[in-house]
C-alpha cells in the first residue's frame, strides 16, 4: 500500500497528463514490487513557480534569465 | 508536541467540519499520548479530486464510472 | 479517503498506543466527515527529540533547561 | 522539476528495487509531463507496519488476522 | 541535496518575501552542513488560516478572540 | 508559525550541526516574514542515500560512479 505524493509545478499539465502520471506510477510499483493496485494512492500537488525555489533563487526569476 | 497533516478531497467540507476535525484529532493525541494540546498542530490539505489516484486511477473517473 | 500524517517525537510510544491513536483518529474522519473508514490512511512517524526544533532551539536542549 | 515521496512498508524491498523504483517514476515523469530526468527527486521514505494504519487498524494486526 | 518544505498562512506574503525565503534558508544548508546550493530545493505551501489548528482551534477562531 | 520540514542525507551530520540548521532556519523566518520564533517549528528527516534518487539514479550509484 504504498503512498505516492509528487509535487510540481503545474507548467499547463492537463487533467489527461495527471490520469497517465497515476497509472504509470502505480503500474512502477506494482511491477516492481509487487504492490496490490488497488491499495496505491497518488497524489500530485501543484505548486506555483513562485513558489519553488532551487539554488536559491525563486524559478520565477530563473526562468525570467533564461528567457532573456 | 505532534504535527499531524490531513489531506483528503474537500466534497463540500465547510469551516465548522474543519474546526471539529481539529478539535478531535488534537483530543485523540491529548488522550492516548497525554499529548499537551497547546502544542498539536493540526494542518487541513484539500486535494482535487482529479489530482487523487487510487488503484491506478483518478477519483474524477472512479466516480464517473460509479455514477453510471 | 483522507490521508492522517502524524510526526511526533516517540516519547516511548508503544503499539497499544498506536494502534489508538490509529483507530482514534479514524473514527474522527468518520464521524465529522462521513469518510469511509475503510479508506482512511493513517501514518506515524517517529522523529528524534535531537531532529525537532521549536522556537529556534532543538527539543533535547529545551529538555535539558526545563530539566535543571 | 518534480519530487517524488514514496512512503511503503518496506517488507524487506532490496537496494535493487529501490533502484528500479527510482528509475521507473523517473520515467513516468519524463515520458508523460516532458520533466528533465536530471531534476527529478525521488525519495522513499520506510515505514514500520506497526505505524502504519488502514481502516482503523494497525497493519501488524490486520495481517495478524489475515494469517489466521 | 536537501528539501526544504515550509508550510505557512500566507498573511499577504509577497513574492519578494518568498524569494527573500528561498535564498535565506539555502543559505544556511550551505554555511552550517556545506550543502551545494545548486542542489537545495525549498517549497513553500501556503495554507488558509482556516485549515490550520493549534491547540485544537482553527486559527481563524483563535484571531476572532484575539481581537476582541 | 511555519512548519519546515527539511529532508536530507545525513552524511555524518552531528547533533550540533542540527541546532544550528533550526536556529538558523527559524531566525530567515523571523527576520523575512515578522514571525514569532516561539511559533517555528523545524523538523529534519534524515533519508539514506539508497532511498534517494536523483536523475533516475540513487544517490548511492551516483556517488560510486563519480568516486571512479
Amino acid at each position: 500500500m504504498p503512498l505516492v505524493n509528487i509535487k510540481l509545478i503545474p507548467d499547463g499539465i492537463t487533467a489527461q497528463q495527471k490520469a497517465k502520471v497515476i497509472a504509470g506510477v502505480t503500474k512502477v510499483m506494482e511491477k516492481v514490487l509487487k504492490k496490490n493496485p488497488a491499495q496505491t494512492i497518488v497524489i500530485i500537488e501543484e505548486v506555483p513557480a513562485e513558489n519553488w525555489g532551487a539554488g536559491g533563487e525563486q524559478v520565477t526569476a530563473i526562468r525570467q534569465k533564461a528567457a532573456k
